[in-house]
């Protein structure tokens, strides 16, 4: 829905987007709807992704947006990024816990301790909860698997490219070491040709984890030194003093999840993952930055490539 | 993918849809992965929704699986349905915090008061984002608008037809009362058109919603007598003897929500709302059960609808 409010370059990229109907209020920083026309492009470059990503023998599993809490406690993800994990929590009392805990609402702002923790937590990255699928010997060269869902970090802001809640599409690679690298190292000239064919201008820079706390310090530096993730960033803010956007992100894990879920190549030794990760939104929002907010005006090749 | 493991219409559903890698464990009853054959079908049915229930002037609002804790605190779902409800909480404290809450994790189980309160909970049904975007006077004819979204329902079962995070996908209708109750009078007839033409035999039933405890009681009876919410019910289970499974339902809201975020008719009349939903994997579960597990196999009418 276009509203017939106007802004200028000069207007936050959120108040434009709000002002153009691209996303919509809800209340919660970083927590928003989508619009018809954001909508659509969300859903064409979820497609594109596929279209450009998937080879023959790729295998689809796709999540909700919620996973087995025992999951991200065996993964490392909650001792690793304790301050990013939404837990899941829900009522099980009868009818005098009921009011007990109606009371407090009614009275005071505290009320969490009437809840207790359920089995489910909310998935921090689309590819957790395939690892535990895959315990066991793989096949000869290995498996490749295409899995997308909606993630939640809590991190409030009011930088739309930093929501809560957001999509990423991936594709993991599961299988011996040399055939996990091969594949990682062929995404890095891909990744950059799927966001050219986009007219978007990007660079490609090592990453790290944002690891929480002292401890993490270290986690990052070794990440780093090892490059063991590299990450595509995309200028979203052109006035920002920022260092750009990472919209699309590759991380070799090497045995980190094959060593917790016992995952063997086909001859029993430990097998190796890497997953190249596609941030749906960030690279939606990108777009609208680049070409602008009106998708039906942004270049003839970039439409072809997103609505063939 | 396809196992090799043979089932026979003895074993349980859920088996058979786990056989044939239509669903994929992860260790917590009711919250499942989607293989890839069941992927396509599910987003098959999504279009195939939009596609019927779309009419010209319909608007389309899409929402992530997290809402606002204020807004399901203020439309009454937390005192009205406390059980089903999905909190989410978050570590937010510093290195010392993290340390005890680490110790706790490692030397126990219960752990959850290290957390607090975040601001969003799991959205329980894909329209109640909308509402309070809607503040203010409509026009003339309201609105009609189209949402979906993963829901969230803390019910641990191994129905599979009773999940805990599902995909709702819904028309609602926001307007003077009397074009919100004609709206609604037409989907009765067009909801079971919805299903005929899906191969599916159905019954529509006067229903109510799951009210907690002994006040609950009251609102089930006065929903049902007031005749406010009808399901349309397909047999699922065909061995089981249940009731039949809700995949279709209506709720007249009345004023509910209109009262509590102030939409008003063109002339400053509260206004009235009403959805229809579609359960999105129940359909599926429905055709599968109905039609057979390979969708390759489905009578051509059927396939035809879904994939034109």
């Amino acid at each position: 829905m276009e509203t017939t409010q106007t802004t200028t370059q000069q207007d936050s990229l959120l108040e434009r987007l709000f002002a153009h109907g691209h996303l919509l209020k809800t209340g919660v920083d970083g927590v928003y709807g989508r619009g018809g026309e954001m909508h659509d492009i969300i859903e064409a470059v979820d497609n594109y992704i596929t279209r450009f990503g998937r080879d023959g023998d790729t295998e689809v599993m796709m999540f909700p947006p919620v996973m087995s809490r025992a999951s991200v406690m065996k993964n490392g993800y909650m001792s690793s990024f304790p301050h990013l994990l939404g837990s899941i929590h829900a009522f099980t009392g009868n009818q005098q816990a009921y009011g007990a805990m109606m009371e407090d609402i009614n009275s005071c702002c505290e009320w969490g301790h009437h809840l207790s923790m359920s089995d489910v937590v909310l998935t921090p990255a689309a590819c957790y909860p395939i690892y535990p699928t895959l315990t066991g010997n793989l096949p000869e060269f290995g498996r490749l698997i295409e899995v997308a869902s909606y993630c939640f970090r809590h991190e409030p802001s009011q930088d739309p490219a930093r929501m809560q809640s957001f999509r990423m599409h991936e594709f993991v690679r599961v299988g011996a070491p040399e055939v996990v690298q091969a594949w990682r190292e062929g995404w890095i000239e891909r990744a950059q040709q799927f966001l050219q064919n986009l007219g978007l201008t990007l660079h490609v820079t090592p990453a790290n984890d944002p690891f929480f706390g002292a401890g993490g310090r270290l986690l990052k530096a070794n990440q780093k030194d090892q490059g063991l993730k590299f990450e595509l960033v995309v200028q979203i803010n052109p006035n920002d003093q920022d260092q750009g956007t990472a919209v699309i992100s590759c991380n070799y894990h090497q045995d980190h999840f094959t060593s917790k879920y016992e995952i063997m190549t086909h001859d029993g030794q430990l097998a190796h993952t890497s997953c190249i990760g596609f941030g749906v939104e960030r690279i939606v929002l990108a777009l609208l930055a680049t070409h602008g907010m009106k998708s039906s005006e942004w270049p003839a090749e970039v439409r072809k490539e997103l609505w063939p």
